[in-house]
């Protein structure tokens, strides 16, 4: 048995978990700056909520709400650049996946020049401002990971950054603020991180320890599903959500993500394809071609959701997704090209070839 | 749902990692102190691979393998005096539940003046050196819980220190060390760690996620259980057993422990009876006294083991435990008088009264 485990983020989950603990924020300094989107903190409540509790414990703030869907590189420097001229000590992220990321790579430009080119190599200084987390989605888990995604528009893709530094210090989780949430939204993200745990549980990085936290969210998740399909979820439900997408956040932390992700990128980048529905479309025909391999961890990936076979997840996420995007010969060709030597590829038990990734691709897609 | 998680150790496990991973002892200091008791560590080469590792990367290093079982608190000053004096960096603990708890309190006494009537406080300046601690049996989990029990001969008891600042920067699991133990050992061991999972699960701190967790080590125990009986574990099985117990560790660094370990602490202090054996004894009768107030949350640990009733569980206890020590009426008195305001106590769905303490211990113990 070969393990390694650490996630040292301290999680608090609970009902307004943020104003009832609002004597943590003092550990971490005297000026914060809140990092979030322009509109849905404001519109679910999290950014008054953080603001009450940094009044209440006279902290000063500067706020930084310019973050975007799936952040640039450009943003993350102006954010830190904010947070450098104002002399802040600590960022508090709100938000889903974007503001959540950018929060990360601001936190660390904020205490060491990094050149562009330099970003995403890994080798950083061991400093950076101490971070809150607080999701809005339930998806993302990125407030319990050591990584950060942002849009390199050079690249044309998403890049990764990892280092154990980015792990948040606090993350705090109120399902309420994931209330106002669209249909879609929801849904997107509750296969998203379905997607993590599932992924997580093929990576060849997984442990027995990782195996089975991923089954306890994938389970949970599993639960939520009908009401999702309405679009009715109760708080309770919205909890689950919120629990199982920050489990299987600890997952990834861990395991990293598959040719799932490496693939959904491009699907992201080009065609405006929500990130969890990326993931969501092609994560049936992943574990097709995993089966060929792995047939037995297939089999403990369906148990899991008490399913007897991959036909049977596919309708489940079928009618999740609705009608799917399609995409051309060409288009194919170029994003196989694209993601085939990243490494996510690498997590995968058995690595897929170029003819095996525009395979997944096409019979992914939309008819 | 609530909950709060926190377990900021790096655990590293497999077969060598501790010299495979011989670069992060760099990251902790040029001077290290090794806490250990007189022998195991020598026996079981963990104390030998530490210095060949140390060696390999330049670390200094003096020994202190002066732990005894049970430590006492003059041992911890001792040890932090020894540590101040040869300005070591960092704290190395190999051993059982009893160097590695007294590593984590030499560590915080090298650091800051604590008076002894303060030691149990739990008000301490944030300050500690790193600690590296190495389980060489497969039971206390102490390498991942912010907890240090020692034995205060004044109170005539032992004594829990608690604080987040002690949780250890790193455990490398490593089962061979557990290969020479005696089967007594590895029996009262392996019940220990059972008795964590379990009372992590039963402790009104539970949450779904330490849940969940309970029930994987609760589960990995039970495969164990035909070889402990027989006293014949392979390497696979000891791995399973170093891994339980971690996890069930990490149950109880969020749970805490129940009446179990309060009553517990009388046998060990005055009968001498090992720390996992007690609990061992106290187990049934006390899921027994908890059945009747959670009769779903017995049922759900009962699962877990494969097992329909308590009285299928006292039949597994019952022969891991073999002939069981007996106590007078006085001295169940005694003990019921001494350990029914703890902190633990606290922590059971329904507080045990002093009557329903002296029961547990009467129909516990030998007839």
């Amino acid at each position: 048995m070969k393990l390694s485990y650490y996630m040292p983020t301290k999680v608090i989950m609970g009902s307004e978990c943020i104003v009832n603990n609002k004597d943590v924020f003092q550990e971490l300094g005297s000026k914060a700056m809140i990092v979030t989107g322009a509109k849905s903190a404001k519109v679910n409540g999290s950014e008054q909520d953080v603001v009450t509790a940094l009044k209440a414990v006279g902290i000063e703030y500067i706020l930084y709400d310019k973050v975007m869907s799936n952040p640039t590189i450009e943003c993350a420097y102006e954010g830190a650049r904010l947070a450098k001229e104002n002399g802040v000590n600590f960022i508090i992220s709100i938000g889903g996946g974007s503001p959540m990321d950018a929060g990360k790579v601001i936190a660390l430009l904020a205490c060491q020049d990094i050149k562009e080119e330099n970003l995403f190599s890994g080798k950083y200084e061991n400093k950076i401002l101490p971070m809150v987390h607080i999701p809005t989605t339930a998806g993302t888990g990125s407030e319990v990971t050591p990584f950060a995604v942002l849009t390199n528009n050079k690249a044309q893709t998403k890049m990764s950054i990892g280092t154990p530094l980015i792990f948040p210090t606090i993350a705090f989780l109120d399902a309420k603020y994931t209330k106002e949430l669209s249909k879609t939204i929801t849904i997107n993200t509750a296969i998203d991180a379905l997607s993590h745990a599932i992924e997580g549980m093929i990576s060849n990085k997984s442990s027995e320890l990782t195996n089975g936290l991923a089954e306890q969210s994938i389970k949970t998740i599993t639960e939520c599903i009908p009401s999702l399909n309405i679009g009715n979820l109760s708080m309770e439900e919205r909890e689950k959500l919120l629990y199982a997408s920050m489990v299987a956040g600890v997952v990834i932390a861990h395991t990293k993500t598959t040719a799932v992700h490496a693939m959904g990128y491009s699907l992201t980048y080009y065609h405006d394809i929500d990130h969890g529905r990326a993931n969501g479309l092609l994560l049936g025909e992943f574990m097709t071609f995993t089966a060929k391999s792995e047939p037995e961890l297939i089999r403990r990936i369906l148990n899991a959701m008490n399913l007897n076979t991959i036909e049977d997840f596919n309708q489940i996420l079928d009618q999740l997704l609705g009608e799917k995007e399609t995409l051309t010969d060409e288009e194919i060709e170029s994003y196989s090209e694209k993601c085939k030597d990243t490494g996510n590829m690498l997590n995968c038990p058995v690595r897929p070839s170029a003819k095996d990734i525009k395979h997944i691709y096409k019979a992914s897609m939309g008819k």
